[in-house]
């Protein structure tokens, strides 16, 4: 039994393009992220990856992006789960703040160590803040669950029990599994599917908007590491700009 | 324990502008659809109204119009399930025909009955013929429960098992319930919920657009009979003009 998962980061928000830190701020597409998803969409169409089912975060870029791609792929009407261990890396005080003037006032070594150490997370958000979630209804039943602010390994923590209760059941059923989510909710997954170490998934970028599919076997081993980019040359561009960012 | 249903008509279609028979034909919102969506997310958010789970039709125009309002309302995030029992009437060997030419050639008494009779359905579509759904992969698992034609009390019969399982269980357990659907699959549930017999519900027109909000006593009987439109002015202009349809 071999089944196909399909990986899609949302495509560009409005904070993506005015160079913040967002995490859980939901922030919706900006019009350029509305073009990546449907050339998403256009990518599973002309490929024909037709997802059985959609996994998406809470969070409304990862949602309109799969709303959009689906819609786009005519596959608008699967079945969808939703859940917030599939969000953002929560980027804890540093929500809200301009990427460059944090570099600028905190360096390059504690800039680089915010945004790609695997244990290391920013200061935590100080609850009921402008950019903080402890008053959002979305995420009221999940008490000490809560992220004040995460690294990626803590990305890893709360997202593989999802991966094992949600996803991994529907991959079993032998359906094509869309997951639709966020540059460090997928790279956590891509950390785990590929065995990836905690100093190599630092150089990992996945760029936005362009599905990566993984076909895996009976054991969920990927038979394509590292999985294939329905437009390869593309994501190589892309994932050579966003190692840029910030600066 | 009481329980509030809102239920949603989707905006218009393409084919609605055009004056098509669509049933299960999967056409777009047009843009006048997309406005009404819109306004239909902003009722919800000014009036509180805010569902906790949202059940759609397998068809675009109400999965997008689902989506539209709920990213306006801020609701984006909650749970989805959708059925092809929501769906809008099947019309048979209808579909896909204009319905003033429809009107001239079979003459007012036999287009009234196809479009109002509780119990007459059109004539069956052809399989394998353009509009219909029988290769379909959305249906694939239906078999003979796949429709070639249905009238209302068709329509109440394959609702209502849904109803039962699907949504009754939300409702019970506390939540506020979103349904957006169809013209027909809604008035099937409305005549179910105000009792409204087989003769009356011929009058009853659901305008596209403004959520209508049921609330509900612990036996499932609104306390608010009929129903309360989020906007009525807007309810009572739509709804006459619906009924001139074809005209």
């Amino acid at each position: 039994m071999t089944s196909t998962l399909v990986l899609l980061r949302h495509g560009e928000s409005t904070w993506n393009a005015e160079n913040l830190f967002t995490g859980w701020v939901d922030v919706p597409l900006s019009e350029k992220g509305v073009a990546e998803a449907k050339r998403g969409g256009e990518l599973l169409r002309e490929s024909g990856v037709l997802p059985d089912v959609l996994h998406t975060s809470l969070l409304r870029r990862a949602i309109s992006t799969a709303n959009i791609a689906l819609d786009g792929a005519d596959r608008h009407w699967i079945p969808v789960r939703r859940d917030w261990r599939l969000n953002e890396r929560h980027y804890g005080a540093l929500q809200g703040k301009n990427k460059k003037q944090t570099l600028e006032a905190y360096g390059e070594d504690q800039f680089m160590l915010w945004r790609r150490s695997y244990d290391t997370p920013p200061p935590e958000i100080e609850l009921g803040s402008e950019f903080s979630q402890d008053a959002d209804p979305r995420y009221a039943d999940l008490g000490a669950d809560l992220p004040r602010t995460e690294c990626l390994k803590d990305v890893v923590a709360r997202l593989l029990p999802y991966w094992e209760s949600a996803i991994v059941p529907d991959l079993q059923a032998g359906r094509t599994v869309l997951v639709a989510a966020h540059g460090n909710s997928l790279r956590a997954l891509v950390k785990h599917l590929d065995g990836i170490s905690d100093g190599d998934i630092a150089g990992l970028n996945i760029p936005t908007g362009i599905p990566l599919r993984y076909d895996l076997d009976a054991d969920l081993k990927p038979t394509n590491p590292g999985g294939t980019y329905l437009d390869p040359e593309a994501a190589a561009t892309a994932a050579a700009a966003v190692a840029n960012q910030g600066r």
